[in-house]
């Protein structure tokens, strides 16, 4: 899908609240006509009269028939979000209401807009980069503490200025070169090599400061992936129900707001946990086998988080021993969990204490140190790093063309090293520019864009 | 649930857009505090200050922490909704931000709204009567032409306002019996009984119509019961399929507006057409019995259309006439519906056209003739009466109070022919006014309203 420069010219609409069954519906036209069109089928007042930023009642007619009664908010260009003449109509949640409204504009014009468009127009129009446009789509869906505030900070800039300042100084140093290539006779050096040296050094840790936030970006987005492991009778159905029951417990403590529950999925101090193939473990009986099973193994590879469950009530240290012998092996963090402390046979809590100190002791069934092992989870994750509000990238393409940024800085040092021809040296320096310009649309394509902003819902 | 005196001084918060993901949400709070309370949390400009009906762009915080860049509408009462100040906050559409927002506002002193507390507070403050509050819910939930506009028309005061005057000319004259109370000992007479007589007389017919017309308003509301019958092969599940698909088609000609398709009901001319026991038909095999077998009677009886549709290609009229007999009987309107005009039999359809002349000939899997089809449905049902914009009655608990009007009507007229005293023809009409009133609201109780509310959902 690509939006060409006539379809920018057309006014659209499109629904801006969910389907579904709601008090009130919005309804958003961005476009020059916005205003016009919809003072057209309005009756109250003169919509064109009307200062920017004012909601007036009246109803939405198609000739003599009313639709409905809404209220109509007028946003006049540039003083809106997309920067252009906008319009919301608030109307009564119902699906035939929102569908008669929508045929209406659409029999008068007005063209449905495509998923993003709004966004998209936002963009265009200068109304911020393209980082902080991909921002919005990601604040839609952030369902954590830490994903929310990661896209807050992306669509309020803090991503985009880093980038554009150190753009903006690479910039200088091309122009300088590219200067001195008009003078190649006379043998001037208007950029110091030295000066771009230390530049393109300091840019380099820094891009690579990014990409390396980018696995910790990509945990905050989607979550820690995390095994329970352990016999078929440590419990592992019962802790991750306890885990869930109580998340659910505190969602639905706001009445009128319980989301969309992700099974499998757990928020803990902001951060979302994503249970990695535990569909088995919802079941009545335990169907994963034990660790030692090499398919078994072969998943709790792609953890980022091992919980090592075992039965106080029926398991020995030997065998516990041997477990953790074998997660030591595989390299993936894990906790070692007690379980059925309620259960435990004599003198297995004494031992465990001795011999592994940093056990933790629960019992899933009657919910006892759930607390305990949260806290100990969310130590072991420790995104305190992100927590100082440093700039996390958490979007797979602003990591690929921050990938491609630092091949393209590498390729300039090694440039100044074997002091290869300034033509060159620019080339090197222009390439570095438009894969950082990517990030923030400052080089864009049309199919990017389009790539971009089709991912959106529509109405955004 | 009961909304207590000191329940309608707090300011309340409610979602009031759906659930699920969409570019924007709109969260409402009424009340006295409304603006005091979210210019607390709102940076970007003193709220307080703001005139009536103005939209204003700032970020919403907890202490440091930005929760969402926000556009908030800001409505002073009187001149809102509820007729109390009224806010709505326009987030980006997460389920996170909209929990956090409304937890937010809870730990500040609002109160979650009830079900239907916004529209109650509406009553309550004089925005409208009962039976416009009541036309709020009905408007969110109508799915076809005709019941939207029932519920607009009833929202819109045209209903209410013909019970009203009704009622109004009754006091007058109950107001004089008891006037006649007072001088009982001169025998005056203030209210001529013959022009009583003439009153009771004229708004028992128009109970007595609104109360025929609730059958009508019921099937407007709900759908007309409809019955596919025919023999396992004569293409039923086909012909359902046919139907439904092409309602499916044009809903979702408008993207991102597929509404939430109800099985087997389908809008044909702005009238829904509700499919009874439908689930057989869907499948691969056809499971309904023939025409003959006592248990399909039963359910056919309880429809208000029955489509008989036989195979053309695999029926020969002695059958056809055997069935359409039995249909006859059963005293349901019918349609004989002859499918498979593509592989008829020899001489069949011009033997039918001579004997039933009011056969309409389909092929279900060619999809021909479907409109025709369309066609004699609705003329058979024939809601032309409700088109020409007679006021329907669609809710049951005005069905209700009308009924109990009708008798309350009949003992005043019983009371006239039998010349009754003063005092029990006084408390006849008293009865009469009572329960008009109680379609209205002029008479309520808590319970009723609560009853009423409750319905509504959140945020409404």
């Amino acid at each position: 899908m690509s939006f060409s420069l006539a379809e920018r010219e057309d006014t659209i609409i499109a629904l801006a609240t969910p389907q579904g069954v709601g008090a009130i519906a919005v309804i958003r036209l961005s476009g020059k006509d916005a205003i016009k069109v919809t003072n057209e089928v309005f009756f109250g007042k003169n919509l064109e009269n009307q200062p920017s930023h004012t909601i007036h009642f009246g109803t939405i007619r198609n000739g003599e028939k009313i639709i409905d009664e809404v209220l109509v908010s007028i946003f006049k260009a540039p003083k809106s979000f997309t920067k252009e003449n906008v319009v919301e109509i608030s109307t009564h949640g119902s699906s035939y209401i929102i569908n008669q409204v929508l045929k209406l504009f659409v029999r008068k014009g007005v063209r449905l807009a495509k998923p993003g468009e709004f966004t998209q127009r936002a963009f265009l129009n200068g109304q911020f980069d393209l980082a902080q446009a991909e921002a919005v789509a990601d604040l839609i869906h952030a369902d954590s503490e830490t994903s929310h505030q990661a896209a807050l900070n992306q669509m309020r800039g803090g991503f985009s200025s880093e980038i554009q300042e150190l753009r903006n100084q690479l910039i200088h140093f091309a122009s300088m070169i590219e200067l001195e290539l008009d003078f190649t006779e006379e043998d001037v050096e208007f950029a110091s090599r030295n000066d771009l040296r230390v530049l393109v050094e300091r840019i380099l840790r820094i891009v690579e400061e990014l990409i390396l936030s980018f696995d910790l970006g990509n945990v905050i987005k989607n979550g820690v992936p995390t095994v329970i492991a352990g016999k078929p009778n440590a419990g592992k159905s019962t802790l991750l129900n306890a885990l869930l029951n109580e998340e659910k417990a505190i969602v639905s403590d706001i009445a009128g707001t319980t989301r969309d529950f992700i099974e499998d999925e757990i928020s803990i101090g902001g951060v979302i946990f994503r249970f990695i193939d535990t569909a088995g473990l919802r079941e009545t009986t335990d169907t994963i086998e034990a660790i030692g099973v090499s398919r078994t193994q072969e998943k709790m590879k792609t953890a980022s988080l091992i919980l090592y469950l075992f039965d106080l009530s029926d398991t020995d240290l030997v065998e516990i021993n041997r477990d953790i012998n074998k997660l030591e092996n595989l390299g993936v963090p894990f906790l070692k969990v007690a379980n059925k402390t309620d259960k435990a046979k004599e003198n297995i809590i004494s031992e465990l204490k001795a011999q592994h100190p940093d056990t933790i002791f629960i019992s899933a069934g009657q919910k006892e140190n759930l607390e305990g092992l949260k806290a100990r989870i969310l130590e072991l994750v420790n995104l305190d790093k992100f927590r100082t509000g440093n700039t996390i990238v958490t979007n797979v393409r602003h990591y690929d063309s921050l990938t491609k940024t630092r091949e393209s800085l590498l390729d300039v040092l090694t440039g100044l090293d074997n002091q290869v021809t300034n033509d060159f040296l620019a080339m090197d320096i222009r390439r570095a520019l438009h894969y950082l310009g990517e990030i923030t649309g400052a080089v864009t394509t049309d199919d990017l864009l389009a790539n971009i902003f089709s991912k959106f819902c529509i109405g955004k």
